[in-house]
């Protein structure tokens, strides 16, 4: 199964998404037959002749992208040939078995919901994130695709986080968590106690619900899964990303020295978004990562793993499995 | 002006409080007549003499108190003399210019806004704290008092945060940002988009109002003031701490060394609740400061002395000026 490849998404498009597929091509991590290029042939294949690669992957050609700055669903409109949309139907078509694009969130976002719709019972999207804590790996979601979630979309959340866990990170039985601002079921908005008594409701040998978790809980390992709607975990990511950009600027200047900058780079290498490499879309109907917009090269080899990974995890299968075995404790639609 | 300090509350009271009181009055940063100590008399006048005090404060005597798991409005009810009552009376009644309680916050919120009632012209009341970035200290509310605030809450927290930002941080047009997940005008909530208008409708000489600010631009610098619903900042507090948190650990672990702790402390020192010393909680009718529960010895110097620069600066008329200043811009009511 191929990974189709947004090329020209991305604030260091295409020279960085190039030089990092050229990296895995020559290093034989990817062979190229794995891979369908999407964005202009000629500059593709000039770029990554120059950088050492002998047999270059297929490419669906294509000059149009959604820059950062664009609204989304306007911008699908008025380029039907843009390089997400092409990523897209790629994989609606079956010629990929997955895509990623480092560009305009919110396009891919919609083109990927609007071209290939829902998974079977799922209702809203929302994008998952892998951080490392204390105890290891979690998962994050949603970070922003649906900021103001329904009861039933968290539910949701909590079913495809844990599937994603089991699938991704090795967790046999994940531990769930629903952010909230107090530990007690009786805390937060009434979206939140509803969702809390749904996960009560819901936990099985798939999945352990261990109810509310704190803002600082999240990097002490309370859970596997965080839940939250896409304003909150948006806010969480970011704030974690400028914190610690903070932290090492400060190290910096305050004369703990360049022998302390790789140490605190590895720390945070974790909570950088850019180099964990991509956040996936789940709920959709194919395997979809959005790579950071601040992508280099470096960051293209993980995020491609990852959506490899997820390809072959048959995780969207799971997601519908488990939300189908759910059923009966999800919370009503309209609530 | 005495500041009223509760000395039952907290994990730590009695023990960690007096010894923290101890050393301010050893010291000669507060006299003896600054303060006004609510608890257990006998306690009290033993733990300081011990600690080598020789003028004890005025003491408002009581052995009760609303421990950290009761419901704040149950625990006033049943319990007419806990000690953050008492200290509010004290506020209320003119003994004390002040107060500052380090046990349940929800106690402390519901008996200030109970007990004091609100500032002029204030709706709801919202608890800032002030943390340090790039380019200094910024003042973030509300963190917790008012997890779904309406338009006209927030504007007010803005204007609040932006006079707290003048009278205690010393910015004289404070800028003042919305806290939002994309930088555009029509971004988040509807809630988030009137504030929006409102606040890009009042900006004067008081304070200039940057827009949005997303979560990785907190620390960078980008506003004095960060305004936001206090489920969100509750979160981006507890978020950053517990993040904090891990990266000591994790330098701990890695090989990074003891020598590297102390850098890593003094760094984290700033986003630390409990290093900070306390929270205030704006609107009601009283300086009223909110400790942390965990807060140490060390923590009661720095929370006393906000306490007393708040009450000189007269802060809670500066609010009350603002609000009434900036009737004409504010978001109605029934939003």
């Amino acid at each position: 199964m191929k990974i189709a490849v947004d090329v020209l998404g991305g604030d260091h498009a295409p020279q960085e998404i190039l030089l990092g597929v050229a990296g895995l091509l020559r290093s034989g991590d990817f062979r190229s037959d794995e891979l369908l290029l999407v964005g202009p042939e000629e500059a593709i294949v000039r770029g990554l002749k120059a950088a050492g690669v002998t047999e270059v992957p297929q490419i669906a050609h294509t000059e149009e992208v959604i820059e950062g700055h664009e609204k989304p669903v306007e911008g699908l409109r008025a380029k039907p040939r843009a390089s997400v949309a092409l990523c897209v139907e790629a994989v609606r078509t079956g010629r990929a078995g997955g895509m990623i694009a480092f560009g305009n969130t919110g396009a891919t976002v919609a083109g990927a919901t609007m071209g290939l719709g829902m998974l079977a019972g799922l209702k809203r999207p929302g994008i998952a994130v892998t951080l490392t804590g204390e105890t290891g790996r979690f998962v994050l979601l949603d970070v922003g695709a649906n900021p103001a979630p329904k009861p039933l979309h968290l539910f949701q959340y909590a079913l495809m986080g844990a599937a994603y866990a089991r699938d991704l990170i090795g967790a046999t039985r994940p531990k769930v968590g629903l952010l909230n601002i107090g530990g007690e079921a009786t805390k937060g908005h009434p979206l939140l106690k509803e969702t809390y008594q749904a996960l009560g409701a819901a936990q099985d040998d798939s999945m352990a619900f261990v109810g509310n978790a704190e803002g600082d809980e999240i990097f002490k390992g309370k859970a596997d899964v965080y839940v939250c709607d896409g304003f909150v975990g948006n806010m969480v990511l970011k704030v974690v990303e400028g914190f610690a950009e903070y932290m090492l600027h400060t190290a910096a200047k305050g004369g703990a020295g360049e022998g302390l900058k790789p140490t605190l780079r590895s720390m945070m290498g974790a909570a950088e978004f850019s180099e964990v490499g991509a956040a996936t879309l789940l709920g959709v109907n194919g395997v979809v990562l959005i790579g950071h917009g601040r992508s280099r090269a470096n960051a293209v080899g993980p995020a491609l793993r990852l959506a490899r990974a997820e390809v072959r995890s048959g995780v969207n299968r799971h997601i519908v499995e488990s939300v189908a075995a759910h059923g009966a404790q999800a919370p009503a639609q309209e609530a």
